[in-house]
């Protein structure tokens, strides 16, 4: 058997984690050749998101190692396929979470290959060929045309790479639960990775935004850094009860357990509670305030391929980016020790380009 | 002070709870004059729903007594107050679960009474003069127009009183939650009262039907007699893989507490899981199944008047009503008994007119 360096023709550079411990190591491997669809890419830059963290430590029981993560990829292309469309060499693209769905079924027929369920993630998953897919902290990905957006010309690189999970993520509820009406009153729990883009998503749709958080340490930024229009201390009852049925909507970014009931008494009549945070046990969920008031818990994941693009496009034209920090590749270890701290505002974004070497 | 007797000028004669016990007996009491805007009647048939036992044992704490519970009534109009436009006398009435609402808030300007804050129940509620509302566990009533519907004459005016609760409790969520379009596979959890008639919307509206219930027992009546299309045992494991990820929608008629997860799994993508049945502790959300397919878990409360009409007509349109056991006033504490245990196919109905006699 070929091992990762020689099973493909085009050679690989990344770091991997090789065990649950999670440490990221130099990895060389291969990428596939360019097929028809394929567009071949140098990776620019690439957002560390939580889910790489719990990937990497094999805590949802996906990974094989080694294991390169990264799913919040920008690049330059440099090498299409000979029937691919919409790309050329040189243009800018994004690749989020996912590189392959059915195409067929009903969710694939609607643009939400997100919810396809033969969906193929961007790394941990067993692509077409058998092989593992790798994720973006390496040098060079390979995706059909149909996984990749386009960056617009006017867009920072670096702060642009988290849109592609982080920024899907919030923006495609906001849509769809039709959180984005000018004058809404939306809420926003946890103020993170993704708590902060939808945070900016949801002011450019013109809403009034509030953002909910156990952390009093946070206000100033929310309001002053972010643009939020109001802050609310969870842990403080008075606060929280100031503002019972003001909200059309809030999007909930948590993934530790938290009680629900607060929230949903946030909510006004027919208000949507979505969580796009995926805390790993039941929730208690109190019925009677749902009933009360025709109010929805609702779940949401990522966004389909046409959505994601229509994202970095509204985030263009608004000028839309996360807040970043941007490190090199060997300080990978320490950012995600920092991210388990929750110590950065907002998103640690890798310099591939420009800081990983071959060893 | 007067007492209920004599503080209004109609006399009025019905049944009534002293006490926690629940226990009913004939009670004297009045109504109020027939105001400008109200409809006077004769109460003919009256449903037993379960809020009444609820309410006449205090369970949900708004209970003031002499409690007479009732609002699932069906009348005929024998005064009309001089700005009455939809009424007169003669004319067959229903009035269900409200009897007033401030109609300016947001909810009351969608037609939406049964959200508004302010809404006055048909029982246990203060009417604007300061006096206990008294359901339809009697002989008379007085409402105001706004909160009558018209019951067209070519429908039998026992079998429809339980759409007065029942059925507009199921109608809404149906119509609300977009799970009235012909092709929808539309899952009913538990069947009673408001199973049943969730069976029969949702077959009108042209779904297929799939009633899940703990009972095995009550299969050949889901499928034979109410046109359930298929039945699914809630604690046969095998079955309900089965059928994951078949619903479009579920309608959860079940008060007791029980496990969503099953459920949940039971819809498609995008699929909505509707609670009518208010259990009295919160459930347990898994949240990661929502998110994985962008599914709701959400809650609805009885319907609004506009609403409640369209209900109506549309029952009468597809000869829907309710399967009913006719039973005499005196047999109301017996009744009551025997719905707790749900010995009852599948709604009592107190035949007021004939067998209330005055003491």
């Amino acid at each position: 058997m070929a091992g990762p360096e020689d099973v493909h023709p085009q050679k690989a550079f990344g770091w991997a984690a090789r065990d649950t411990s999670g440490i990221l190591f130099p990895f060389h491997f291969s990428r596939r050749a360019t097929g028809e669809q394929d567009v071949t890419f140098k990776v620019l830059y690439c957002g560390i998101c939580h889910s790489d963290l719990h990937f990497m430590k094999n805590e949802w029981g996906n990974a094989s190692y080694p294991a390169v993560p990264g799913h919040e990829i920008v690049g330059e292309v440099t090498e299409v396929g000979s029937k691919v469309q919409n790309f050329k060499v040189g243009d800018k693209v994004g690749v989020g979470c996912m590189v392959g769905a059915c195409r067929s079924c009903d969710s694939c027929d609607k643009h939400l290959e997100n919810y396809c369920p033969k969906v193929l993630l961007t790394y941990g998953s067993t692509y077409y060929d058998g092989t593992p897919t790798y994720g973006g902290y390496s040098d060079t990905m390979v995706v059909d045309e149909h996984f990749a957006v386009r960056i617009p010309e006017n867009m920072a690189l670096d702060a642009t790479a988290p849109l592609l999970c982080a920024g899907i993520t919030v923006y495609s509820p906001l849509k769809y639960f039709e959180l984005d009406k000018p004058g809404l009153h939306v809420g926003v729990v946890g103020l993170g990775g993704l708590g902060h883009m939808a945070v900016k998503f949801a002011k450019a749709f013109g809403a009034k935004v509030t953002v909910i958080s156990t952390s009093p340490s946070k206000k100033e930024e929310a309001v002053n850094r972010l643009g939020a229009d109001s802050f609310l201390v969870s842990r403080d009852p008075q606060q929280l009860q100031a503002a019972v049925g003001t909200m059309d909507g809030i999007i909930d970014t948590v993934s530790a357990a938290h009680p629900l009931l607060p929230l949903i008494a946030l909510l006004k009549t027919h208000g949507k509670l979505v969580m796009v945070g995926a805390p790993d046990r039941p929730l208690e969920l109190p019925i009677f305030p749902l009933l009360m008031g025709r109010k929805i818990v609702a779940g949401s994941c990522i966004g389909g391929m046409k959505e994601t693009q229509e994202m970095i496009d509204f985030a263009a034209k608004h000028d839309i980016k996360a807040d970043i920090e941007v490190v090199p590749m060997d300080y990978v270890n320490t950012a995600m020790e920092r991210l388990l701290k929750a110590d950065v505002r907002y998103r640690f974004v890798i310099d591939i380009a420009n800081t990983m070497k071959a060893e």
